[in-house]
């Protein structure tokens, strides 16, 4: 006899990026329906947004991209320019400073609850870690537990937060992703849309030294 | 000698509507250097923003409007679309579920936290009242309290969610703006887009209701 289960409904927060590429492995592997969810903020590039495309058609899972782009004029980051150089340091607070989209995950996470709700899903799941703790204060415990505080009553249903490496590092959470049997070159993380990945900005050098602690070869091609 | 004083920059969100006009006001006359703020969700019509846009003209402020239609895909709502006709009947909580978009509110104020951040000031003023509560869980106190919980750890800076109406009525709002001489033909309310407001609608019939309770005839023309 056979036990019929249906699977949980979780919408994932997920970039294109290795981290959010990982959660979105994790969640599927726990047995969750997922729907991902990705965000075009006036980028310089889209080419993480495409890695995001090219991944769910892979899976044959649902995505959906939603362009809050507007709200760039709200916004004075680095990121969302062309005329500020990017930062070609190793992640440090006032390098990261110049990048920083403030309140960027109380934004995407509004969101994604939105798209919880209607969907009846009871959670949403994101890839804040603990490398990010001392730069985005919305990358923090305390800022995941509030969110899940007010993400509680927000709505007539209940939606959880999960934020499965939040006390875990970069390189913890591509080990895991590693372990998984994940393919990376399926992830875009570099600041600069080019053909090849420029290995020089500050999220090239933090993807090579997650590769260098696992003693691993990162599969893309570097400039 | 007079004292030099420095006003307090504070987001406002202002719809149009009469309840985040008294607010825009109210803001003002507490001393506030307001930065108004409003939203494009995917609206069957755009008088509302009109009207916004013409009174902060008047009133010589910054407006910004963020579109966040894109987040419509997310949403199945009523008030998004044209296929289904919009509720003539008082509001009530069936009839108005129909209506509202999940997690508007956190949307909205995510976005204002963020502007908030930008400009560097500590508080967002929003409409919140207890006519309301019964409807949406976002209206509130328990919502705006834990608003302002992870409002005061999501960034650098702390910001504070103000909802001065909070436990306060609609036609309590009213009385408020038209002990300050405010002008309510400043604005719309309707949620059908004609040329004059259409005196059926749930909103229509708020407006007049708090009106009648305050003795006063509406300024506004009805069809």
């Amino acid at each position: 006899m056979t036990q019929q289960t249906k699977n949980i409904d979780a919408v994932v927060i997920y970039s294109g990026g290795m981290d959010s590429f990982t959660v979105l492995h994790k969640a599927i592997r726990a047995g969750m329906n997922v729907y991902a969810l990705s965000f075009n903020y006036g980028q310089r590039h889209s080419k993480e947004l495409d890695y995001a495309a090219n991944a769910c058609k892979k899976l044959a899972i649902r995505h959906e991209t939603v362009d809050i782009s507007s709200a760039s004029k709200l916004l004075p980051s680095s990121l969302l320019t062309t005329e500020d150089d990017i930062p070609e340091a190793d992640y440090a607070e006032d390098n990261m400073k110049s990048t920083f989209v403030p309140n960027r995950n109380m934004i995407m996470l509004s969101l994604a609850i939105s798209y919880a709700v209607s969907l009846k899903a009871p959670a949403v799941w994101y890839g804040a870690h603990s490398g990010d703790h001392d730069i985005y204060p919305d990358c923090r415990p305390e800022f995941v537990h509030a969110m899940n505080q007010v993400s509680q009553i927000a709505n007539y249903d209940p939606v959880t937060v999960v934020a499965p490496y939040l006390t875990q590092s970069k390189a913890d959470i591509l080990q895991d992703g590693l372990a998984m049997g994940l393919d990376y070159s399926e992830t875009w993380t570099c600041y600069n849309g080019q053909e090849l990945a420029c290995g020089r900005c500050s999220a090239c050098r933090e993807r090579l030294q997650a590769f260098a602690i696992n003693k691993t070869l990162d599969p893309i091609e570097y400039a």
